[in-house]
């Protein structure tokens, strides 16, 4: 609901600003480096890895493009109990490059099997065989390049060699910024709640600024958590809270064959069981755990391709949440909508055509719009006392709230999204040059 | 097809430098004038009025979209067996006036229809009354604007002056550049063809750049021929015709309030009498008409606002047209794909992506792109040959073709849009100010 979200909205707003994010620190049971394997040809890192040395239980949402790069496939087929690793590369997505891109990361797999197993011998008293398929892949970057498997193979022993077992504040910013592309920030969330007595933190990272849109699982994010839930708990948690968060957002109406957002605890806090979600000791946790998702989420649309206005759309009051989804889509996905909250006209002319064509029934007499807290149609008339100075004021703002009341029900849902700007197009149009 | 395209995407190429059109010249039984009643408050032509001083027969598709304008629903409600006059006004598009702006076309079209009436006495030997409910109405421009009644019920009376029973190419290219709104070029087209040994004129002119995308009608169309044909046979040939042309493009995936396309049809040619659209005497009007409407359709994509390409998708063989439809649409719309079209970059992963997302089950293994002949994807491989730099040269082009197999049937269907750039955000957010 558009209130409930200003003071967020603010601090984003601030955000942008300071480029401020919270501290994350420590995750007991996971180990993250971060490498430059020069996939770029740059000296930046684009190599990141996520170690759990006694493994991590898990569950993913994956992309719903009916085109699916190579390593969402292998991600797919992995049907471990428990999770050893997490290797994310940017740069090449690894998608449309056929057998030969799921047999590179099959090789990649098998070094790094070796490798870890090596280090498990090195440091634990009793060490355990890391499976090849116990490791996951992130990929992200250009569609239909071959996959640089040397280059990342041979950087893999680097990897191993920045194992620490302890992470900082400086770590997670290098784990967020290792796996940028187009990205102009990092984006890193925490939270933290109790299960039970016990505390437990939940962190996130995320990355993804062009080709979002919900379906499922958007853009790359994970989530990393002490508690220990099993892999059924995950999963249906992570489903549960991806919908008003991860698949809220949209920045160009476009789906990327790669998108994945995993989570993953460590146990290494002996939290009460939880048999199933429904358990109230759970609570604080599924509301910590929609917040990281909602932060994150926020954070990738605040960054999107050329935004300069964070955009929220509420559409209220609907017969069904669905239908409340449908029209808030339709408004964040429109191009005219998006270019002129660019030019911060108040057109809310637009906003009718996206309404009106986003294809649900509805009664027109009862439409209302607000643009922030300034009535601009009301019963389904432009409001009596409105005043476009007021809103054309109101859209120099760098958030802006649009809030579509259909007075027929009472399920909502709010869109994310931003502005479309020149410098979307530049940046697109000029990706690969 | 693509290949077929090809001559007239040429013909297209050369005509966006040299503004070309066919010279339309008589249609019996129909009057064009045009004025300025200073809607824009600048010195053009902004409101045009077709007569037909025996009536025309008559049929129309419109918007789909559930928010329809206020000259949207008058039309709706026109039942009249012949139709005397098409009123199109620009700058506004009398859409959410709500009650207000229903009721200033009444008084328009009661004013027109003393004044045509007046002028039925004056001019023919069986005069007939014109009656208001024999009058449609095109509006076009900004929505929830008050509309302008004043302006334009004062300014009928110098419509009427205007009323010459032969047209000439002036003419019709002042109603073409009267009716426009962000247009560019005045967009009109020709063909002539048989009914029975009855040589017979198809006439057209269209309006459109921003707020295209297929739903039924797209944008302003409106066809004159002096055909015979009733109004039953023209309305399913129109439903026929208009899905490959006017419901093919595409600019910015966006559908107006106000969409229309209407042929009237003023029998002064008395070919001989059709009942159905499928007696053979029709098959060439049938195909002319098709022609002019996808000659229309293709100047409105040619002309869309910030368009530096025309752009082709065809998608073939597959097993539903409405699957071909749907990677086409998926494709043509995709901001990501359009931007790269935009900056001359072979982003083929942006087609994939596009494909993928469209939601279509198909075999990926079997998946063919050309740009233009080069081949680039071939049984879901890129092509063994694939040479970047030729398809680089390609990107060149002012006009891209996309074809897209999914070696999977024998449909196909074909969509046409342009490139998206930084001019289409410059006019979008600019577009009132």
């Amino acid at each position: 609901m558009p209130l409930n979200l200003k003071n967020f909205v603010n601090s984003l707003a601030s955000m942008s600003k300071l480029q401020d994010f919270q501290d994350l620190d420590h995750i007991d049971g996971l180990s993250i480096s971060t490498i430059c394997a020069n996939l770029y040809n740059k000296p930046r890192d684009d190599l990141v890895m996520f170690y759990f040395r006694d493994g991590a239980n898990y569950a993913s949402v994956f992309t719903q493009s009916k085109i699916i790069s190579e390593n969402i496939k292998w991600n797919l087929n992995i049907k471990c109990k428990k999770i050893k690793s997490l290797l994310v590369n940017t740069r090449n997505a690894n998608a449309f490059t056929g057998s030969e891109g799921y047999k590179a990361l099959k090789e990649i797999a098998e070094e790094l099997s070796i490798q870890l197993s090596k280090k498990q011998n090195e440091d634990e008293d009793s060490p355990k065989k890391v499976l090849a398929n116990e490791i996951l892949f992130g990929c992200t970057g250009t569609i239909g390049e071959r996959y640089p498997t040397k280059k990342i193979k041979s950087n893999i022993s680097d990897l191993i060699k920045k194992i620490r077992y302890t992470q900082n504040k400086s770590i997670w910013v290098k784990a967020a910024l290792g796996i940028m592309t187009t990205d102009l920030k990092p984006k890193l969330a925490m939270e933290e709640c109790k299960i039970g007595d016990k505390k437990i933190k939940i962190y996130g990272i995320a990355k993804g600024s062009g080709m979002i849109f919900p379906n499922m699982a958007t853009t790359l994010g994970y989530i990393f958590t002490d508690a220990d839930l099993s892999n059924d708990v995950l999963s249906k948690l992570l489903k549960k809270n991806i919908d008003t968060t991860f698949n809220a957002i949209t920045c160009d109406g476009d789906t990327s064959t790669n998108d994945m957002v995993s989570i993953f605890s460590t146990g290494k806090v002996k939290n009460p069981i939880i048999k199933n979600i429904t358990d109230k000791k759970l609570y604080n946790f599924d509301k910590a755990l929609h917040s990281v998702l909602l932060n994150l989420s926020k954070r990738i649309v605040a960054d999107g391709e050329g935004a300069t206005k964070f955009i929220s759309i509420s559409v209220l009051k609907s017969k069904t949440q669905s239908d409340a989804k449908s029209v808030a889509f339709s408004i964040a996905n429109s191009n005219l909508v998006k270019t002129a909250i660019a030019g911060e006209d108040p057109n809310w002319g637009r906003i009718i055509m996206a309404i009106g064509k986003s294809g649900i029934n509805f009664d027109t007499n009862k439409l209302s719009i607000n643009f922030g807290d300034i009535k601009v149609v009301e019963n389904g008339k432009i409001f009596s006392n409105y005043n476009e100075s007021q809103v054309a004021t109101y859209m120099k703002s760098s958030s802006i709230d649009i809030s579509v009341s259909l007075n027929s029900g009472s399920k909502y849902f709010t869109a994310y999204t931003m502005d479309l700007t020149k410098k979307y197009i530049e940046i697109n149009a000029d990706y690969r040059s």
